[in-house]
């Protein structure tokens, strides 16, 4: 059985390929110990990883913003093949190719039987909730990697039911593991409907995934906003309208506010405030705070659209909009911004710690 | 290790407590072949019943209304207590006192993720579903017994947190595993909440809890119809205005609609119809017809209000109102209609074939 | 001012065109006196008929099947022009062309707060909710005619906000007061959602709305089945997959079940039971019982898709298949089962008292 | 007729009751102009004002910490009894005593017809969603007054059935305008229902509402943190745990984690960090950052109770939990907390500009 190479980091923007043992089908002690349950887990299995992403939450580690000790794994957006199951994994075989959803759950809690996987209460001693490959989050191993043990796996594992089908398609449903799910959440808790009318606030990777969500959701028309020409290109791709927020904005004469076809519209005017409808949902706060003061018809017009809102405690569109703050206007934002959300084969696993797009 | 005894269908209106070797942590043949799961069940537990109900779903097999072989075992009201367990049963142990739902679920299906344990896909060849000790539902063996196994039970079973306080009040809690559940989930499907009124046609053991249960969600006032004057006596106990649907009815006085303060309201009259607001739950038939008919301003005053409905195809206002529409007006439906619904202690188990009073 | 030709019930399966005098911005005497209203209807509109349909509801009156007396108006889905309004109609002017939804609704009792139009408390003396042209529902006239007057015009009224584009899409936008609402309410109540496997029950109008609904919410698959050939041909050319349930069926090799690949599916085995997985919803009964007992692969399979359910009583799935059941095999339904549907511009109203395809 | 005495804003600390005209049956000229209204309200009624309360926004612009101009009237939590009606209020009447929802709303734009009445369209020319007597909110005058003119009465007003009995419990039913029904909305948003353990931070009215909900609702449990002892002891008054949050904390020893049962806990170890399990609602700062650092098993423990956020934009955790931060420790918070929340008969209105308990 061969070693298990996994991305580790080294120190603020450092990380390296390094090789530890083989992955055992065990939880580990800090969990078991802390939890009451059996080391030996019957439950999981070993995965050899076939795809991954770097997460944006990847940076916050690798950029030495957070307790990270060095030599902690990295990795939670994986997708891969099971070589090894426990005696009690029921539906899921070797072989099959799946799909792991970043959070760890164990599918018997009283939060995971109600849905609340992301607060899952026994697979992280330090607080409700987990994740592989993260700092403080209970000691799972990273699955950039070439192996990981998924526990729970019967509950964990989205398996694909055509390998060839998923092989195929594999940069595609690599984005199931985290990407995309969290744009999709973050449209369907903003209430995103048949009809619906949506601003989507910064059109990174979960941004991109918001939007498309919206449209899957029925949206009658999805609006992105980003500085960045590369990635309101792809928003358009795919049928969103788009504002560049960099300069001053006008709607396309034809989808203007009947109050304002004489006239551009100065930027501020222009800037939708979903937000606004919601506004429990964060504080405004810096350039955003300019943002909020649109121009009455147009808070009007949107007074029924419901922005997007990233799943936890990202608030994207505040996040978003507060890191387009500080970058001076214009600043290119990364050459290829579409590259670095494609999901790497695991080969190809290069940390790029210096990667501007968080996801 | 001791045997198993348990009940046993002998035919229609015979039952016999017969002896089974004791159980294993296996699953039903057919089951593991169908699913594809492994026999072995190391994610079962055996209980070892300590109190359990006759659910008038037993009737239906017990009257020789269904396919329900001779030798099928009986029993899915179970409260037990672990005394032995499986290598992936992580957070129950041995000695804990539990409550098992009715249903039996996998918690590992998209069903099951959804929270639609009752349509699990894994735990019953026949069809999505399953329960123990019933015809045509994968071969669970029944817990009106000395032990059952319960597979899946990190997911399945409701763990009482303390022993002691939990056998003090085995009675009560014995209506966890179906009896309460139904009539809370019939409450909360019909959308009681703060400052409802529900009508609750029918006073059996589930309807009498959904009357409990909608004050718990909080309804203003909960009105209870019944033939039988010891449940609406019972329904009284706890807070229920009650209408004795054999005899001409009034409201009281000081609850009448003002237009009504006059007179008596004839019993066509004072008919609560709730059933009219959400009238794709049922059709209305025979003796029910005539309760549709309600005069109108009763039929406006509780417009807003919402009928309890029970969960799956038992409509139970329906049910009820069938089941009394055949009975003589003013026959006594049995001696003590509460003594049936009394959790019986494990050593206690009589079936009673003539049993007039089905849950 | 002209007068107001009508459609009017004669007897069953007699209609004609009589001339009632134009409408006045009144509500109905019975209405206004026995809810405390003005008869004055300062919020209401006269509109001018654009296009309406023929509803299978007013079937029931036209052939006899209620208590509907002779003189009864018709007509509950209403497109039309505001030529009058009231002095506190804010919302809508003079010239708008509007949908009417079929269920008349204040918009300002407890149950219109909460969204329940359909059993608002205060247009109908005679229980809650009402509609336009129908028996027992508070005596407002029909609007299979010149004009119709709507009260509570702002709250009722859907305008269109472009009216040539509405014009040029009349016969679509027709079907916004009742027939579309009508689908789209199943698919949602009965959660159709991103990924969704559903089966209508029945392709006449209301299912095809239904199916092309389902395909709104992101169902992945769509299936109708219907015993007319035509039906299922406008299905198909949507998207949706059919099943003829006149002849034994299949299901496309492709799209079979891997434990049937081998074999042609028997009739009674390829029936999918949807409205188990919520078997409250109604009873099954005569052939529908057969349906039920669908072979058991097809069963587990079908176990998460989720029937259509036809908003209020009628069960559409139990009312169709109740049809089929009653018609001989093969029979055919009506030479155009399309035409019935489409929207009739005012000119061309011809009630078919004879027509098979009730909506 | 009367002139009309009402609250006025005089600059920063400073208010007066000045007299301006008796109302008239209008909206406000900028309401009128920018929405295409008429400007007479055959839709209002006039208010003899019954009670009310002084709400912690009042303090924003008494305060000066808005753009309230010299002038602006001030109330929006408002009791009354109606004497006069427009021409098209059908279903209150003069006589009639009604609370007044603090938010202004339509009842007919496509919000309102959703519930979201807090961002109707139609009431406010700056942005969507108004209120009595604030700045940018459209002009329409306070009810801190002699009267007060509503408009879309019909809609807006909750009429309470029995006048005697409404007036006999006036100083409760004045808290239905604003501050029960925050508290409820919080409860209610935050998803607490039967069995649930709820954490509110913050025992101002609203908060005390919010603890009153949640009971409502069925909690099992509520806690209530506070730095102020008499508010701790009106919590208590009716039920609900204390926890005060100015001393080092400990959870009695019945209701202790099993885990913490032999010693004290720690302030920091003890702080229910419900906030974590719903982050998107907010970013801990300053203090509130060492709560969220509570010890692992009261973290665990806690999983799944569900913190309780204010309606719009005041996430009252976090904004109790930084005033707190503001406040030395031990510092009393005022004198009489529960006395401003009293309802204050009209006669008795005094603005204490200096007031420290903003609601």
């Amino acid at each position: 059985m061969s070693d298990n190479r996994i991305v580790v980091y080294k120190g603020p923007g450092k990380v390296a390929v390094e090789t530890l043992p083989y992955p055992k089908l065990e939880v580990p002690v800090e969990v078991a110990d802390a939890m009451g349950m059996s080391r030996k887990a019957d439950h999981g299995v070993i995965l050899k990883c076939v795809s991954t992403n770097i997460c944006g939450s990847d940076q916050h580690m690798v950029r030495g913003r957070t307790t990270a000790p060095i030599g902690q794994t990295l990795g939670h957006e994986i997708t891969g093949e099971v070589v090894e199951k426990g005696s009690d994994v029921q539906f899921v075989d070797v072989g099959d190719i799946c799909s792991v959803p970043f959070n760890i759950a164990c599918g018997r809690c009283r939060n995971c039987r109600e849905g609340q996987t992301g607060i899952c209460m026994n697979v992280n001693p330090a607080r409700a909730g987990s994740a592989y490959g993260y700092v403080d989050m209970g000691g799972w191993l990273g699955g950039q990697a070439d192996f990981v043990m998924v526990p729970f796996a019967d509950f964990n594992l989205l398996k694909f039911p055509d390998r060839d089908a998923a092989l195929a398609k594999i940069r595609d449903l690599t984005m199931l593991s985290d990407i995309f799910p969290t744009g999709y959440h973050g449209a369907k808790t903003a209430g995103v409907t048949t009809g619906s009318t949506v601003y989507v606030a910064g059109a990174g990777p979960v941004g991109l995934a918001a939007a498309y969500s919206a449209q899957l959701l029925g949206a009658a028309v999805v609006i992105v906003g980003d500085l960045n020409a590369d990635r309101l290109k792809q928003a358009e791709s795919f049928g969103c309208e788009t504002v560049d927020i960099s300069a001053d904005a006008t709607l396309r004469p034809d989808r203007q506010h009947p109050q304002h076809q004489r006239g551009r519209l100065r930027r501020r005017r222009c800037r939708f405030r979903g937000q606004w409808s919601r506004p429990r949902r964060g504080r405004a706060t810096g350039r955003r705070s300019q943002l909020d003061h649109g121009c009455d018809p147009c808070r009007r017009r949107v007074g029924d659209s419901r922005p997007v809102c990233h799943r936890r405690s990202r608030g994207f569109g505040r996040r978003r909009q507060g890191r387009h703050a500080e970058s001076p206007p214009g600043a290119r934002l990364g050459e290829e911004p579409q590259l670095h959300h494609r999901p790497v084969p695991r080969a190809e696993i290069q940390p790029r710690a210096d990667d501007e797009h968080p996801a």
